[in-house]
């Protein structure tokens, strides 16, 4: 059985990702990264989605270097999440090379477990803003991934795959449905309460995306 | 003043990188990574460099992770050490993308602090085993980079400097002592005691280094 690192926040996206490898066949080895972000549930949540799926092995990850550098909504407590939409340009919620840090960890993890494959939750979509969540990013690491390391220089390349890249979050949850992904275990809202407030940017994507799909969304909001 | 992050360990490479970033006129931010290499010395000896330049601001970053996962004879102490020479290939302290992690996390570093270059002391003379020292991997790494932060999309690029990726030892301690670089506070030895044993592969390369270039060696051995 061929295995692959799942990049794992407790989030609806990369819970979906865990679905879509999982269907793809693969053993599962999900990695959660640790960062100061507000919505330190999702760690927890991330734990509980990997024993759903019965994973052999969860890495959580330390990097609180990220909180202690800053420049970032989601880590510092100075800053107020979005409840009002992007204004356009880069989000505010932008934590500094957050998926090149993420990418690169997962890297050294698949190729010691001798993975062929990282699955990363980005979408191009519905965070446009994002520069590190545009195909272009992607296409650009996984080249770099494979001159950094063993993998590429035996000719067995490792691949960076991003299932949902292109899609809505309204898509990504019709997906996620035929795969009976847990979105009861997922968390999505800025805040990281015990329940969701329902009006930060990300819970509004979150009940948007159900609401287009056609189910209701399994967690409980404030409002 | 520009500023430039310094990929850091208190080695002789990277505190030849301060030495030459200081010389090009930048206002020096090290960051240095704590990973579980047998030789933690290093983390001290960078933190007596960065002391010696008066750094405004030196970045220890906790990378336990790498040890946690195992994979290299620098984290993991049921390998040996080499002592008699790489037999070609990719040498056994190879730590799984190393390179790839510590310049994404530089990178964030440098987003944060505004900082215009990433020095890093890989050679490709000395260790050419290593695929995360190779110029290939370099420029690969300095468009993913660009792609995946802020700093690409407005415009102002980050570069990745490696001043001594084409300089054998002898030649980067040449240049290092023109400048003045503290190798009296360096350690380079596999086995991190507080005296260098002598023996191992990068004690040898070392000792080389400087009875080529025709120095001695200002730090203390066993043998």
């Amino acid at each position: 059985m061929e295995k692959a690192v799942i990049v794992l926040s407790g989030g609806l996206d990369s819970t979906t990702c865990m679905g879509i490898a999982k269907e793809q066949g693969y053993e599962l080895y999900p990695i959660t990264f640790h960062y100061g972000q507000r919505h330190n549930r999702e760690v927890e949540q991330a734990k509980k989605v990997a024993e759903y799926y019965k994973v052999k092995d969860h890495r959580i990850v330390n990097l609180s270097f990220l909180k202690e550098i800053g420049g970032s909504a989601l880590t510092d407590e100075e800053l107020d999440v979005p409840t009002e939409g992007e204004e356009g340009g880069i989000p505010i919620t932008y934590v500094p090379a957050r998926n090149l840090i993420f990418l690169s960890l997962a890297t050294a993890y698949a190729e010691v477990v001798g993975a062929k494959a990282i699955y990363i939750g980005v979408s191009a979509v519905d965070y446009s803003g994002y520069p590190d969540c545009r195909p272009e990013f992607i296409s650009s690491m996984t080249e770099t991934i494979n001159l950094a390391t063993k993998a590429g220089q035996t000719g067995t390349d490792l691949q960076i795959e991003t299932p949902i890249i292109h899609l809505s979050k309204a898509d990504t949850i019709r997906r996620g449905m035929e795969l009976d992904v847990p979105y009861q275990l997922t968390t999505s809202c800025y805040n990281g309460e015990e329940v969701a407030c329902g009006v930060c940017d990300s819970c509004r994507l979150r009940l948007k995306g159900f609401e287009e799909a056609g189910y209701s969304d399994p967690i409980a909001y404030q409002s």
